[in-house]
């Protein structure tokens, strides 16, 4: 029955290191014509590559480019933001620094502790004839894969912050010439950051697994049992990212709008606005470093749920690298595919005008996913042996290469709907946001009804497409194939990232563009382009939560394989009390969240106020204001406040599993998973269908748009007040939720051993 | 091991339907003290009996007593509001009334082709040695209870209808003489309702029960099985109340206040303003009518899964009646228990002040709570063998009557400790509204980010009261533990129901004084009354939704022990594509509920607008509005928009069983349960925590309220902005959604048979 698959292990041991180095070449290429713009006055700026393939009557009415001094403030502005969003991740980093340390040492004691830290060989969990390295190997390799990938993902993070911090201005310079070579500009920039995460995370998983094999040998359950301390530690880290940057930046944004826009009715991002360059620096800390650590914490966890349940199978017992490799494979082939697909935003076709932005990115998808399912095919064509068995809660399922290719390719094309649905829901080209934007005229209470009623309504269909992917992957390869769906959903990650970085980076550009005083045209533009940036980072955390959902799923189930539990039973109490407390954990979490935002955007408000106040000239825009005291307000409530609903989420796996067992931790993750799913899709869809609406009302590109504006309406106003609602339910507790999902699963998953052999002290006693 | 109960079987056919007559009785003479207070001028209003226990000193500052104009005016609207709901009801109830013959059909022959319309005697489902009643049998007695419970639902929604148009304007007479008295009505009022819906659904279905046996004779099983059909007519018709009725009274509301408070600044309920009318109606058709439904609904659900379990366990298998019928004893004391609570607000003590109402309402509660407490030990003493056996998915489990005793106080306990949560979140006594109210500093944004948070976090301590209370009396009793539970949170369901239909009678009061043109003083009583109204109406639902978690879990666990499952693995890819399917169900609902909410009321503002524009005099009150085109538009929009969110809930278990088999149906019970219960509870929190905090502003109690007050002002703008998009959350999705878990569970029991035999023919194929 066993086969092997066509490509030999030498072979996947030279195209997976080579397809991760392609990768990070690629993105230094984006960066290299990225650094073209240049932001020194000395050089004119418009000696960019004509690679671009910009034809000159792209360059629409080009404005300023003479003007030297713009360039200067550009550049001081670019500073600022810079370095606010590098102190404040150093200070992050520090306190993360710290959890990092100690969470790294309960690990080590936990897992130690299973079999009193005995240094001798055990009998293996799932094969007791043979025997395999001692729980206390496991405990330090799981810990040093924990440190890596918490560290990987802050380094993933950083590096996004610095690209995109180093995009901004040059996006706004560029925008000078037109919308369509800001969009490169700001595509490439994201490009950077994408191909960089996708292929850094590759690649460091395989040099570890490498390394971990000096160790392992033959043991290759207990070796990538070690690994999934990889996933947690990215996991973690991201939780933190996106939780602190997500108060961080959503405090700032809305603290400057409820006071410059409602109050003193100056436009966003007025330099006169003492909170500007906070708002600017979250951007860059929440959306840009939050959301690296987030997907690369996706895509390190699936890969390790993949792993975990491959080593069990007959890839692992019979130690077939290159199947054993499938997902490693799969991951390099998107790198590839991304590649491509990146080509055909940058070179293949062109940006003329403002209405080809949102088709040029979702063609993006289209053919990332078209070309992807040709890539599936082939990788499980040469990857797999024919026919190989798969762990089933006990038992082996036979499956075959074409079998598991389908899995892969569901999750993909589920990915596709999702994100489909996504835009629908939270484009202002489509209903409904039109009609969120139309119940304006009855006030902002309206708005907020149909607002949330949208995202309600947005959570069906990528429901339905989640539970089909689980369904169809479950049935032809158990939870293994519920991994690979997750992966396949993530194997475009470095398209996803490029598209949905793209995004904060345009609306930094159009903020420096308003600091830095250049016409409203620039502004117009770059508002162009975050208005598609709404539409894709809505669709980014779509992708997010849906692979979170798979992903947990696949985790649950290695958790439970290897906590030695064969049924999860709704009907015992034990499980179905886990379940409702569960579901009930994205409110607790929410709760704690959204509050954090709203008390740091009360003292944000009462800082600026008391600026506008007390600084004389401030208003008229003789003084400057006091940016650093708003700066030191968001970065001290984002430090302070991440750590109750991080605390939430890390000790809830450790508590439970500890004082109530696998039975009802088990009930936990399932009811987290099947509620925080859902209020993640709708929290970002509303979020990003208010904020589109606003721009839909502000832009006033049709006869219904125009009967609702201008700026400073009573529909407008009526919809600023939704957009600020939105702001942290999009940017804070909804993408938030999908790490509490994943991370509490991989968590468990770490802890498993620990868990089966001392677990559930309460019904013990 | 099986002993006889202290109580002999015909003490038991006698305790049970005098204690019904007492409770009717008891309502009577409520009923007749209440109408003690004239409504027509001829008479003067000071008879009201002495027995109401006030002291003259009470009377404060009596006012416009001899103004007889002011009765004839009050009468008039009380006419007006009366024939609204009236005619609102007879219409809906024409088109429920279709759907009831239709439904009725339709379970008849999906039951009645479990076999073939045969009507021989079958092998019992539980017992293949003995000959049971045919399926045909079944299909006939389910389809009578169905309608039985059906007429018994709408009689009761009714009879609280015409009971509260009764007292409003009563209630406003009283007003003039203090809020002593006028508390004293309103609450006497609701206890009307309460004791005849709480009487009313016991001995309908003690008749029921003793009609039946003379069909099903010995054979228990399939009576009791027969006897479901009453928990699905009694909430089948509680669904179509709750949402349409929820749909009139908001759409009316928020169009009321929008043009009204926001647009043309005249006060609530002012008489110029056209929906005024048929926001009074709603109250009375919403708050009231659909309230008595649906708690009527929990009790006779709750009872059903009681019974359908006692009848496969020793009770049934031995025929012993008394042990049998123990649910229904302990709602028997419950009447009793609720009868002397009563006196305690209305004779024991007297309120003499607007800061004793909150208070008082508490007392309630607990005094309720402490003396079921004694009851439920007498009755599980003398009602039960002191050791029994319950089915428990398979197995026999042994029981001990104390242990039963328990399962029901640990529900009435957590009853007791939702309602206070509840109370602590929604009334404007505590910190968590005051800080809501006070970000309205900051505007609506912030005010609805709190307000969001608040509602999220106000779940957290409910779970954790009905997780421990599944877990207890899960693990003494299974099932049945848990539907004795829930029927102990219902237990004194008279109380509840008092004080919570207390809330829209003194509402409308404050209207009827308002358009009767009385002085500021009688509104202001009013307004008290009705804020602490608020907070009972969330302990309502509270309390609603707490026992609908419980009763839904119980009838889940009979659908699965009649589906013949065992076990419902969470691991397996059918069941956990209907857990996520389940969990976004209540998104989807309150999607369409919201949205119906805020189209109808876009409708109704364009009506109000249109109005005052184009009737010369409206707005200087020289001329009367057009009221019944308002009340037509609400009426239209509820009646049409209630079916597509009525076909979601109706469908789902047949669509789901039929197609996809009794597992993935468990999946989706279990889901909906534990999702849907959490938007439930922070839905009705919210709304009533806005509204509370608008009211906290407008009231001025404190320094603190004084700040941000007075009406009008910026803070209070954007507490009404809150308090509006509250309205469809609390009053209309939030009760829904009970119904929602519950209906789709005693459907899915209810047309088990038919899936156990039909169902799943998407796999099959």
């Amino acid at each position: 029955m066993v086969s092997t698959p066509l490509l030999s292990d030498l072979g996947t041991e030279i195209v997976i290191p080579v397809c991760a180095i392609v990768g990070i070449v690629y993105a230094l290429v984006q960066w290299y014509l990225v650094s073209n713009v240049k932001l020194s006055p000395e050089k004119h700026a418009l000696n960019s590559s004509s690679k671009n393939g910009f034809a000159e009557s792209l360059i629409d009415e080009e404005e300023g480019l003479s003007d030297q001094n713009v360039v200067v403030k550009c550049a001081e502005i670019q500073n600022a933001i810079s370095e606010g969003a590098t102190s404040f991740l150093f200070t992050e980093y520090q306190f993360v620094g710290i959890f990092m340390v100690a969470f790294a040492i309960l690990i080590f004691l936990f897992l130690g502790s299973v079999n009193g830290f005995s240094t001798k060989s055990e009998t293996c969990p799932y094969d007791q004839s043979r025997l395999c390295k001692p729980a206390l190997g496991t405990a330090i390799f799981t810990t040093i894969s924990f440190l890596l990938g918490a560290v990987t993902s802050l380094v993933s993070g950083f590096l996004g912050m610095k690209i995109a911090t180093y995009a901004n201005a040059r996006t706004t310079l560029e925008a000078r010439k037109g919308v369509g070579k800001a969009f490169i500009t700001a595509f490439r920039s994201g490009a950077v950051m994408g191909f960089l995460l996708a292929a850094n995370g590759l690649l460091v998983l395989y040099i570890a697994i490498n390394i971990f094999k000096l160790y392992y040998g033959d043991d290759w359950q207990g070796l990538f049992e070690a690994i999934t301390g990889y996933g947690l530690g990215g996991s973690s880290m991201a939780l933190f990212g996106r939780v602190g940057g997500g108060i961080y930046t959503k405090a700032a944004d809305v603290g400057a709008d409820l006071v410059g826009k409602v109050e003193r009715n100056i436009p966003e991002d007025d330099p006169r606005n003492p909170a500007v360059i906070a708002d600017n620096v979250g951007d860059n800390v929440g959306d840009i470093a939050g959301m690296g650590s987030d997907l690369f914490g996706s895509y390190a966890e699936s890969t390790c749920a993949a792993l975990v349940i491959a080593s069990i199978s007959s890839f692992g017992i019979n130690h077939d690298l290159t199947s054993m490799c499938y997902p490693l494979l799969v991951s390099s082939m998107g790198i590839i595919v991304c590649l491509i697909t990146t080509l055909f935003a940058t070179d293949f076709f062109e940006i003329k005008a403002v209405k080809e932005i949102e088709p040029a990115l979702k063609r993006q998808l289209i053919i990332s996913t078209v070309l992807m399912t040709a890539g599936i095919a082939l990788v499980s064509w040469i990857g797999l042996p024919s026919s190989f068995t798969i762990f089933d809660f006990g038992s082996q399922k036979v499956v075959k290469s074409w079998q598991l290719g389908i899995c892969v390719c569901v999750g993909l094309w589920a990915g596709l709907i999702i994100g489909f649905v996504t835009e629908y829901y939270t484009s202002n080209a489509y209903s409904p946001v039109q009609d969120v934007a139309d119940s304006c005229r009855t006030g902002a209470a309206t708005n907020v009804i149909f607002g949330l009623a949208l995202g309600y309504k947005s959570v069906i269909i990528p429901i339905f497409a989640i539970a089909i992917s689980i369904y169809v992957s479950f049935s032809f390869a158990a939870m293994y194939g519920v991994a690979m769906a997750a992966l396949g959903m993530l194997s475009s990650i470095a398209t996803g990232l490029a598209i949905d970085a793209y995004g904060p980076i345009s609306d930094n550009a159009g903020g420096i563009a308003e600091m830095a005083g250049m016409s409203h045209r620039i502004r117009e533009r770059t508002d162009a382009l975050d208005a598609a940036g709404n539409t894709t980072a809505a669709i980014g955390k779509g992708f997010a939560i849906g692979s979170a959902a798979l992903v947990s799923l696949a985790l649950f189930g290695a958790f439970v394989s290897r906590a030695g539990i064969s049924s999860v039973n709704v009907l015992s109490p034990k499980v179905f009390i886990g379940l409702i407390v569960g579901a009930m954990l994205p409110y607790w979490f929410s709760a704690m969240t959204m509050k954090s935002v709203g008390s740091a955007a009360l003292k944000m408000v009462e800082e600026v106020r008391r600026q506008f106040n007390t600084i004389p000239g401030l208003m008229e825009g003789t003084t400057k204001p006091d940016y650093a005291t708003c700066v030191k307000i968001s970065t001290d409530a984002s430090i302070k406040e991440m750590i109750p609903p991080g605390a939430l989420v890390m000790l809830t796996p450790l508590i439970v599993g500890t004082l109530f067992g696998v039975e009802t931790l088990s009930g936990v993750l399932a009811g987290a998973l099947v509620s925080g799913v859902q209020i993640a899709i709708s929290a970002s869809n509303t979020g990003g269908a208010w904020d589109n609406a606003k721009k839909y009302i502000e832009a006033g590109a049709s006869e219904h748009a125009r009967a609702l504006g201008p700026k400073g309406s009573d529909p407008h106003k009526a919809a600023v007040i939704g957009d600020t609602i939105g702001d942290p339910l999009k940017d804070t507790s909804g993408p938030s939720l999908n790490i509490l999902i994943k991370l509490m699963a991989v968590e468990s998953l770490v802890f498993a051993p620990f868990f089966a052999t001392h677990g559930g002290l309460l019904f013990k006693l």
